[in-house]
């Protein structure tokens, strides 16, 4: 007999994985609970024994994806102490390649982000998570610099914001021209001239 | 009695206007050529005498918004040749300016870009506009810096991409956290550290 807490887990983890195909083809208004029930062979009970609702859903998506970035990039720390040069290699090298399917993962997280300037209550939870996952950054950034003795001449919460911006900015460029914008190539192009220009001395 | 072409105009303008408050409300998807024609005052006869379909109109409101910001930066150029550092703060604060309501702006060009990015034909009518847009930027970026004797290490085109990311990445932030991040913060703090980057010679 499988131990309740497991059943749990992998109920929650179909239900997350059959919505991300659901919402992908559908969009995120357009996919209902049903919808992803169906995708992932389970009542409409086991999704609301799980998820309040179709949002909830979604905030588990950002959150077991932010999650894993950070554990990469947790994992990574003890090298990039050493050779703190590499630290935005490492950290883009893990943005391109996170999301297996960069594409499913745009449509989700922007749809969801539109969902939310509409619902001041899914921006409220949006911003929750968005802010959590930018404390973690912030403390890594920080971490390394401090290791590395560089000083940065903005907040590394603001370069952290600036990656961010820039890296979802640049994926849409990418999705829509993959050929003229390759994944990842305006964030190497320009990310290390700003990294190079806050990590100066400050005059 | 009113000249048609001078009608025609004026019912075009009538039906953009509509569609933008339709479309911030409802978003693209929920929007139907309908409800744009009910809000406009029009009937769909009249819709589809000026447009071909909801995709045509929406295409048609990035052409007059990138067609307006163009306008606007041509008419600064003779002031930016004799003083080229001030560029970027006029190209910044442009596009804080131009999308009169950023939200508004911001939810449409959003959606109709999660909407190209499922539909092939869209993509090509949208790759189209962004493009015309990106080569006129870049050729005003080109010639001022020719006149200012700037040499650029990056593609000039590179460089208005990376702005186009990063704007368009930074809108999304600002509009979640107005109080967090005001509205071009993030371009005006990073985008001078790029120029500067990328206006050295090279070495």
């Amino acid at each position: 007999m499988q131990p309740p807490k497991r059943s749990r887990t992998a109920t929650r983890a179909r239900l997350l994985e059959g919505a991300l195909d659901v919402f992908a083809e559908r969009g995120f208004a357009g996919a209902s609970v049903e919808d992803i029930c169906d995708r992932a062979g389970f009542t409409r009970g086991a999704f609301y024994s799980n998820f309040a609702s179709k949002d909830e859903l979604v905030l588990a998506l950002f959150q077991a994806t932010t999650d894993r970035l950070l554990e990469q990039i947790e994992a990574l720390l003890p090298e990039l102490a050493s050779q703190p040069g590499t630290l935005l290699d490492a950290v883009l090298g893990l943005l391109d390649e996170t999301a297996p399917d960069q594409r499913q993962w745009h449509l989700i997280s922007t749809e969801f982000t539109l969902h939310a300037l509409r619902n001041p209550e899914a921006a409220r939870a949006l911003n929750e998570q968005r802010a959590m996952f930018r404390a973690s950054l912030t403390r890594l950034v920080a971490e390394i610099s401090a290791t590395s003795g560089v000083r940065f001449s903005v907040p590394p919460e603001q370069f952290v914001r600036l990656v961010i911006a820039l890296h979802e900015g640049a994926r849409s460029q990418s999705l829509l021209e993959p050929a003229e914008v390759p994944a990842g190539s305006l964030e190497h192009t320009f990310l290390p001239m700003v990294l190079d220009a806050v990590s100066r001395p400050s005059h």
